[in-house]
């Protein structure tokens, strides 16, 4: 507890992104007493934090040590190991989400297996070790191509490949093999475009749900994201929020968690979960009553939750990719003298081509006019007009 | 300039209070590099803001130093000498506002002279340094009560009396000249409300202005701001934002300018200036696309302005003032819970009596009970209700 105010909760949160650099500006209005463990002090999160613990954000020492200095410990990232969690959790540390939880988010084949226990709309799936393994699975189902994943340790499109034939799918076997990385396949699904959905669940079992949205992926990457879903039918936007309170309940998830979802003619099917603040509800800092960040906090602090309401009709995020010129700024001033009703997030990472370095969100009543400016502004910060 | 992206400039903020740390937590969105020159670590900025630099804000040694540090320097409060002010700009530091501006917000006679060159709508005033004149000044006007204001060092109703006769003036001034504080005296303008007008404007001399707010005070402290002000007619509206756009160009302020008004029959009168982030603007936070904080940034930093527009009918932002009870925290939670729209802004602070220690703003199309709900959850926080 502080020293002033002894009432004042301190929530400490693992890992130095971007993610935990917008849960501390939220964490300012609060008023709580925030700290990230970073790994770097040019860490996102950790060159604007107020309270930094450079360390290991995946090891043993520094996350118990860590969670010993805070009364509640919250991730930006699902990296840390399971034993590492387990052996925090048997100290008396205070995780949220818990180890119980996060190892769903943790791990693809645990996660599809939970998914399928509960009955949760999901791709034919299974898990392979061999080459004759991918091969049975696309024959019995619609045939190539299929989707290999590994099991743990990827995200933005690293560790998922769609593989046309059995020589790409030889391919990934024999190298998830040689790194000793499980594997699973799922079919391909035939969707009509990627959804996501946000829920907030605090440990008294409140839960906040915010409108489903669209997001726009490219290459794996997510590009944009339109709240709500433009044109969504009722019954598959109530049918999405359902089971994302379904998921948090049944895998007693703390904190926001976020899941993606394909949509296709006959509903929505599970893709992912994370269990943190998540890029497709980026949207909310300017979009809702309550950001992600903020219910995040108030989640894991089991404060009471706040309205996810939003404040305009639509809201338009895009996701502000690094381009080939590492001197950003002068394109920046751009971008804001050209809409100045564009909200431009910026995430103080050195700029490296493709790498996530911030974003910008844009409100108001006509999505594909936001969708145009916040894409406009995304392309001429990258330097696509060079 | 930064190790990392030279092209993004360091701003510094002169004083640790809740404006620098609002102004940081805009920051963060902008990436911009922002320090804070604090006078302790537990100043409502230094608790949060990931690069502080403690010493006496405002003393030369500490400020200019602060100023050698980083590429432009401005203020949370105007509390800074104006010697030290000139000598800081003298040695080459950037200052916005300049000094030449904030003299004009530091002192009240010198702010009066300026606003009757401009053929600014005033209260009619004079200085004082005796009874005689006082009474005099009553005479000769409407007569008494006037309002004794010390023209130096006064904010939040301090520095300010309404004196009702001959006796009550001379308390006052035989105060002030033990004190060596130069007084003027103003006529007590019979006015229907309070006013408030946000301006910013940037080195280049563009501008964006705000709606015009009801301020709503007691005892002197700023209680409650609704946004826009309601009913206010047209013309009494785009004068009163000429009035901010012609002061901000005239005084050549950078940064935001904040004009308190006076609401008469015959229009609207000038009351106080200050150029920094300022309570009446709180509301933007929330209820415009940009907030006073980062246009405040954008402004100093010489970057294209973002639009002021709202983003709702009305906001309504109420002051929470501390009580007789120092912990908080529970009924903080219980403020939560009752209005899950409340947006909560607490500063850190230790409670004392009477004290800001935080803000709450609520948006939607009805003011009345948006004003309502901000009341009731400023006087719950407080302990009004036992």
């Amino acid at each position: 507890m502080s020293e002033r105010n002894r009432t004042v909760p301190r929530v400490g949160m693992v890992g130095g992104g971007q993610l935990s650099r917008m849960t501390h500006q939220a964490g300012i209005g609060l008023g709580v007493d925030f700290s990230v463990l970073a790994t770097s002090p040019t860490d996102s999160a950790a060159l604007v934090c107020g309270s930094v613990t450079l360390g290991d954000d995946r090891g043993l020492d520094d996350v118990l040590a860590f969670a010993k200095a805070h009364d509640v410990v919250t991730f930006d990232h699902e990296h840390v190991p399971e034993p590492v969690l387990r052996a925090v959790e048997e100290a008396g540390g205070l995780l949220r989400p818990g180890r119980a939880a996060l190892r769903f988010a943790q791990d693809k084949l645990r996660m599809r297996t939970r998914m399928a226990e509960l009955g949760a709309p999901s791709p034919r799936w299974r898990a392979v070790t061999t080459l004759e393994h991918v091969a049975d699975f696309a024959r019995e189902g619609g045939g190539w191509p299929v989707v290999l994943k590994a099991a743990r340790g990827g995200y933005d499109g690293k560790g998922v490949w769609v593989v046309a034939d059995a020589d790409q799918a030889r391919e990934v076997v024999d190298r998830a093999a040689a790194e000793e990385v499980p594997l699973l396949v799922e079919d391909k699904v035939a969707f009509s475009r990627e959804l996501a959905v946000q829920v907030a669940r605090s440990p008294h079992g409140q839960v906040a749900v915010y409108p489903v949205v669209e997001t726009v992926q490219r290459d794996g990457i997510c590009h944009e994201v339109i709240a709500p879903a433009p044109g969504l039918a009722e019954d598959k936007a109530v049918r999405a929020q359902q089971l994302a309170i379904e998921i948090a309940q049944a895998l007693d998830v703390t904190g926001v968690l976020a899941v993606e979802l394909f949509e296709t003619a006959d509903g929505v099917v599970v893709n992912e979960l994370a269990m943190r603040p998540h890029n497709s509800g980026h949207w909310t800092i300017e979009g809702a009553r309550t950001s992600q960040f903020e219910q995040h906090l108030r989640a894991v602090l089991n404060l009471p939750l706040g309205s996810p309401r939003t404040n305009a009709p639509y809201t338009v995020m895009a996701n502000l990719l690094g381009g080939r010129d590492p001197e950003v700024y002068r394109r920046y001033l751009h971008v804001m003298a050209r809409d100045p009703e564009v909200k431009v997030h910026f995430y103080g990472k050195d700029v490296r081509p493709g790498r996530k370095i911030g974003h910008v969100t844009v409100t108001g009543e006509d999505y594909q006019d936001l969708l145009e400016r916040a894409r406009d502004a995304a392309a001429y910060l990258r330097g696509d007009d060079q």
